[in-house]
């Protein structure tokens, strides 16, 4: 049995040990076949049935329902930040931002630099993004409405989503994408790099609603362009295939678990474990409003940061990795994605008493 | 020892058994530190030394010169597509495209698709792609000229680059980087999917002489930014980390096997290897001119369809799989990869004369 830390990574992040299992036992010959997964054509039979399936499991597992496309990309939020605008602003439109942390914030600029007509329709920058707004002024003749639905550095999350009327809902799902369930529905697009929740860095999954297909101009770089790559189902070229094979090990890993039924109540466990103890005396503060708190990223300071320091490496001495905070605002941000195990978020949680027993 | 098959896949490709050892052996905690390097920070020390290695090695094994950077993006070549006339290619100047194959093409049409204005500089189009033009009319005044170093789906290969004299020099080498010694000193810009010769996909590098660093435009879409992606160090954001690791482990590799002089003998010889069978006799016929032959993908057809669907499935039994044509041309291709030995080449070839024995 091989040393396994408690991971807190914030991502590229912990993914399930029967994952990293299957992947090792089928490296240097896939099933038998002969050669590794990495050394496949995408337009093999092998691999046009893995990418399949990862389709298909993402959708039982998120409960996607019909009417809406899954295209796998690569470059991350940061390349969706540029492709919404591009494929669904025009330039007779403005689209709306909910400004509530640094990437909501970078998805807005960028939109901006490609010289779109976007709106702040709120923002708690003015609070360091301590809380998710309550109220927004939406603009009802907006192409969209932005939000980021967990907020991984200041440690927010949306935990009912804004009604947008007729106004399509785009989310930016990175951090918390399948970390519960979630009414797929009410979404125009969902995007989300992997490398949190649901897999490797290198794949990001975009969930689109089929008639915003219809909206992408031919003008805009072919790698940003929904419809194109959706109508090659992800095949436009070779996409990171490497990466959504483990996309799909993840999602049949998720409906061993229970689904997302279970996850999400194991998640919202593991979270209360960590905000429990916060809660308990005045030593640790957490950094966000009570309401917003995410269950993915648990965001706390200590009294000093000296403590904050000697917390983090006492913690690394007891294989418990990942702590720090974002560089950005300091502090401890424990992240409990779903492949972090409810005994490695016990394991935190004791060491927080401890901790707190020597130093408070 | 587990059933390794012969694979002449053209991309994702082979790689060398040593890698995808080395791969397996440190999937579930690398180098004992209890994490697979799937679940590690991207800006953590592990996987900055690992960048760092993987900068300096492809460095050292391609004989960069200083004065250019190296840049890990995705979205494989056709991305770059887009970046390069977004980042060089300024509304008042023309690009020269030499189209020489089917991407070589695609890269013309997706500079024409945002607006840019390209001028075609010489094309084979006309007689199926079957050689590297040996005249073309330059423009002196040209943003850049752009060519296609090796022709993965017509089997040619540029064996000496154009003198382009003061205009920059940009090569997609996506399916012939590192297969020999190159100077890269006569480019500007080299980019290059990985999954042929250099690692999985989902990777894509850029080798940009540092003065071009300077054109890159603000209002372009952030990902396709040569410039704020070169300032980060390649982590603008979250990188395909994994895929950086096996590029790493993969220059390790070509090092280890004596670097590219060794590699492009090698290379030299498996090509012959085949192209001494075709020409042998009268029953296999090559598809391009010989001065052009590529020695990564040698095309050939036999004297009938079904002659070629039995070699392909004849060959399959023999365990050397990825033998078909590229379907837009049909034929045989055999894909001669750096991490394709010399024995599944000899294999290759003794199949081959075996078949024409018995068919011929």
């Amino acid at each position: 049995m091989e040393k396994r830390v408690y991971n807190f990574n914030p991502g590229p992040a912990a993914l399930p040990l029967s994952v990293l299992k299957e992947i090792k036992e089928d490296l240097i010959s896939y099933k038998g076949e002969g050669l590794s997964i990495l050394e496949m054509s995408h337009r093999g039979k092998t691999f046009e049935s893995i990418i399949k399936q990862a389709d298909s499991l993402l959708r039982e597992v998120m409960a996607i329902p019909t009417g809406y496309k899954i295209i796998f990309m690569q470059g991350g939020a940061t390349l969706q930040f540029a492709a919404v605008p591009l494929n669904l602003l025009p330039d007779n439109q403005s689209a709306d931002y909910v400004i509530t942390g640094s990437w909501a914030k970078s998805a807005f600029k960028e939109a901006q630099k490609l010289n779109k007509k976007v709106r702040s329709a709120a923002s708690s920058e003015s609070s360091n993004f301590d809380h998710i707004p309550a109220e927004f002024s939406l603009d009802p003749n907006a192409a969209y409405v932005h939000i980021t639905s967990n907020n991984t550095i200041f440690g927010t999350q949306w935990h009912k989503y804004p009604e947008t009327s007729l106004v399509p809902l785009v989310c930016d799902m990175s951090s918390d994408i399948a970390c519960r369930p979630v009414d797929v529905s009410k979404f125009a697009l969902i995007y989300a790099g992997a490398q949190k929740n649901i897999g490797p860095a290198g794949i990001t999954i975009v969930i689109i609603r089929d008639d915003l297909l219809q909206k992408s101009p031919n003008n805009i770089p072919t790698m940003t362009n929904y419809k194109l790559i959706a109508e090659k189902e992800s095949l436009y070229n070779t996409p990171p295939t490497f990466s959504i094979y483990v996309l799909k090990l993840v999602m049949e890993w998720i409906k061993k678990e229970g689904g997302l039924d279970k996850i999400g109540k194991i998640n919202q466990q593991k979270a209360d474990l960590v905000y429990n103890v916060i809660d308990a005396g005045g030593f640790y503060r957490g950094t966000v409003q009570k309401a917003n708190r995410s269950i993915m990223n648990v965001t706390f300071r200590l009294p000093s940061e000296d403590l904050e320091n000697k917390f983090v490496s006492e913690a690394k001495e007891k294989n418990m990795i990942g702590l720090k905070g974002h560089r950005s605002v300091g502090g401890i941000r424990a992240s409990l994605y779903n492949a972090v195990s409810l005994e490695a978020v016990q394991a935190l949680a004791n060491f927080m008493k401890e901790f707190e027993k020597k130093n408070g």
